[in-house]
């Protein structure tokens, strides 16, 4: 099989699709971006790199970076974080307060903006000084040290968001978030924020294809039991309500981002990731749910 | 590897494991079944097969039938099934009537009581002779005429059914039963009834590990996107609100059964089934799940 | 004031009004009845009596019969019937499973289809011969021996009458229905097929007008403080999720059914019922909601 | 009949009740309060008033002052206000979040924290100075400069308001809050602050007993169909999910404070104020519900 050639011929096919869905309109910095942006790139554990379209532009990762902060989590309470948040798909869209109420303030998983906002939690009251600390984190982890915050995004996404605010001080008012809410929700915003390329991503998430190494550095990110772990994390809720039907046409474990930005991760061969900025109904980018579901169709390597 | 050591290995100390949960007891007939009872058996797509404990008497599948009755429906509808139940997973347990109220009737996903009654009206109204046609269908993908039903445990459910006979009609008053409930509920208590063995199950799902085909027979059960599909659905959605958790620890598509039993596929190299009787409190065999959970630690091999 | 002369001005006024709304059309029976019906009775403590349009014919009086097999059901069991029905409006529509979840098979009051088949469950449990006895008591306490099931009604609702199947099995789930729910299914479709003419209906419920007493045959229907509750029960709960807006623009206790019939009662004043077959969306009837509204605001009567 | 024989007695029988119930621990300045006070006071439309117990101690009023702030923004919107919060039961809890998001926004009534909290930022949005304009109100219907917040009890309050900061910021999400979420909410508490005696309350809220014209001064608070709205609102929401209970047991509009106060009127004859700290499971004073009970059992004045 050749990597390249798929991605060519997949690009071209989903490049001139109708564009149907639309940008992410709640948060204004985001609406900004140009619509018809389309990128993707490959890395394989085996070194390969190949990329098509706008992968080397940096976007708005959004909710991609819920994996990050994930990850540093794990690494520092390891098994102690599922203390603080479920594993479970929720059935209900990013941002419902609904099952909440039900399960008393603990987050079905850490890929809902509730989950998230604990994780976020978790590292305020265990990082010396957050923001440096994490930034500097993904800058190791993906070797690159060009990668910034947007603080444009952060105070647009600020600006409007009543919902986070909602669910933080919910969560907060069930004593499961241990910080003053406006100081999780300022890093939450921070955090999601950060801007990478296609590229960036893709290396940077190689190591989840690779039990927790990166392949380049040789360095351990995560030990193999809790990188099989995100991996089955992103497998079952990485795309919020839409995740069994991810499952179900590309079949790989990944995660969306409202900046129209998919990372997927094919345990043992290549982690790929895509950027369209219009989005489906349920938030997830249109051109690239389209372009992985052809890439492993066409791959012919699935999971399943 | 060797799978054969292994087994034995994780058969030995899980079977020394106090013995935690409960058999089912909504079902009279099944809480007389020995507690203590406990088998496995995996099948290889080269052919390999090996068993231990208790792995050739006949149990009651239960659920695990739910996706013998979806294969057989798939087989008949194609994509088109897709319009009568979802593929999301449901985040409630296996008998909420909670998400059909939000969703008009029509169920998340087939692996839900819900979902499984429809896909049984939908059998019902494209066989001939349902009862005969299912069971014959069953027979010829397992090479195994012993597989029947069990008229005993099929009353035993439908004595105390009053949930089921809540689900079937309250999704009939949306209008998406084409059948009469009650014929509906005969029939999907006559799958549920099904008895196999340990053995029966891992060689009967072996084509899923197969891309669809039976390896023994060379003959297609399910086309190659619709066996990656059916895997998919059961890693999302097979355990309930526990399938993130079997995600997350055993990392196979599987699906669990209120007998006890549980089957998991691993896509190019096994299936293997697993049986218990005693269930932890989402309803899957206590034992099972963590025998599967150790043997694929213990293999290495994992999806993700 | 004069109730005669407002009668008839708020009629007219009524009568003319552009005939919005439907007929019920999920009882195919009910949808039969000419549309264009009209009528309504009042009876006082006093011994008046006044009717206009349609007040003579007989018509279904479906959900209306609740209160009368909460009577009788209260009567037997007095205070401890709330042991197994709620006195809480519910917020949901009349033949919602929602809540039942939560609470566990107890419905939230004795007028939500939940609850009529408990306290259908609860007369049929105590009652020697269950269909006589009871339209025994409605025709006593109605000093009229005209009243009757329509059978016709009550087939025709059974055959449609899948939703009501879940809710009665639903409960029986939870263990809180003692009989066999196709028996108490049969028994609340006879009592909701009850066929009551205005009059009928106003000379019936005046009793809880006055204190439990029947004014003309001197006899005690309900002790004071039952009476008091059945009223504050219809206050609150009488109309479905439109039962703030009945109290809001109407201000009496009352209570509707599907077929377009309203009774409500002016405690130590009369009982008024209103009968037109075109129901709003709510399920309530169009114009006898507004003839009430008018009718009480032109009496300058009202319990605020 | 004689009022005040009957309050002493009824107050004598309830003061030795074992004090059953807690303060509201939630805002720690409520918590301080002294368990044992127990007043009530009642003022007729005939000019009857008569005390007994802690009768003239001021006491935090809370939710009783949302029928306050919703008088205030009926006066100004009149019948509009209702395009802005419902007039149903919710059968939910006072904080809950659930009714929102079915309802995208619209809380079910003025008397859940949701609705007044639409209520307050209505005033928010037209009065000139919101503070003083209100508290001006106040002091105005009740004829009682006295009248004023407790800033330490709006601090107390603000500073564990994390549920309320999340109905607030979530209404606001949906676009139904105008004006900034803290703003609303710093006014918010400010209201619920309102220190009152049962003398001043019953003083205050007999205008609702007299069609809307305050007895004393003559002057109109509400015009007559407002009046009567506000009863009506009153009876069936003004005790969050134990309306329908009080209007069973009671049977008068009525509304309650986790302050331990509670305001009931009886149209055409008189408005009752009791305060008791300690309370029942629901929130509402037990040993105030219990007065209230025995009151209008003994005195056989009743609405129903």
């Amino acid at each position: 099989m050749n990597f390249e050639d798929l991605i060519i011929d997949v690009y071209r096919e989903v490049e001139n699709l109708e564009g149907k869905g639309e940008t992410a309109s709640y948060i204004p910095e985001l609406s900004k971006v140009d619509p018809s942006k389309f990128g993707v790139h490959i890395s394989t554990i085996n070194g390969g790199s190949f990329g098509a379209g706008d992968f080397e532009e940096k976007f708005s990762i959004q909710s991609i970076s819920k994996v990050l902060s994930l990850i540093l989590a794990y690494r520092i309470l390891d098994f102690e974080i599922w203390n603080r948040v479920g594993v479970e798909p929720s059935g209900t869209a990013f941002n419902s307060l609904f099952q909440l109420e039900a399960d008393q303030g603990i987050p079905r998983n850490p890929f809902l903006n509730a989950g998230a906002l604990v994780v976020t939690d978790i590292l305020l009251s265990n990082l010396e000084n957050p923001q440096d600390d994490f930034i500097n984190f993904v800058r190791s982890i993906s070797n690159n040290d060009s990668v910034d915050y947007s603080k444009k995004i952060a105070q647009s996404e600020k600006d409007v968001g009543y919902r986070n605010i909602a669910l933080c001080n919910y969560i907060k008012s069930f004593g499961k978030i241990e910080n003053e809410p406006a100081d999780v929700l300022d890093f939450y915003y921070d955090i999601c924020s950060l801007e990478m390329s296609c590229r960036d991503l893709s290396e940077l998430f190689l190591f989840l294809a690779n039990d927790g190494i990166d392949p380049k550095s040789n360095r351990e990110v995560l030990n193999e039991r809790q990188s099989k772990r995100v991996n089955a994390l992103m497998q079952t809720c990485g795309f919020y309500d839409e995740s069994g039907e991810f499952a179900f046409k590309v079949g790989l474990p990944g995660k969306s981002g409202v900046g129209g930005g998919i990372i997927a991760v094919h345990p043992d061969q290549y982690s790929i990731a895509v950027w369209s900025p219009k989005l489906n109904k349920k938030g997830n980018s249109y051109k690239g749910m389209r372009f992985l579901e052809e890439f492993t169709t066409g791959s012919e390597l699935s999971l399943f």
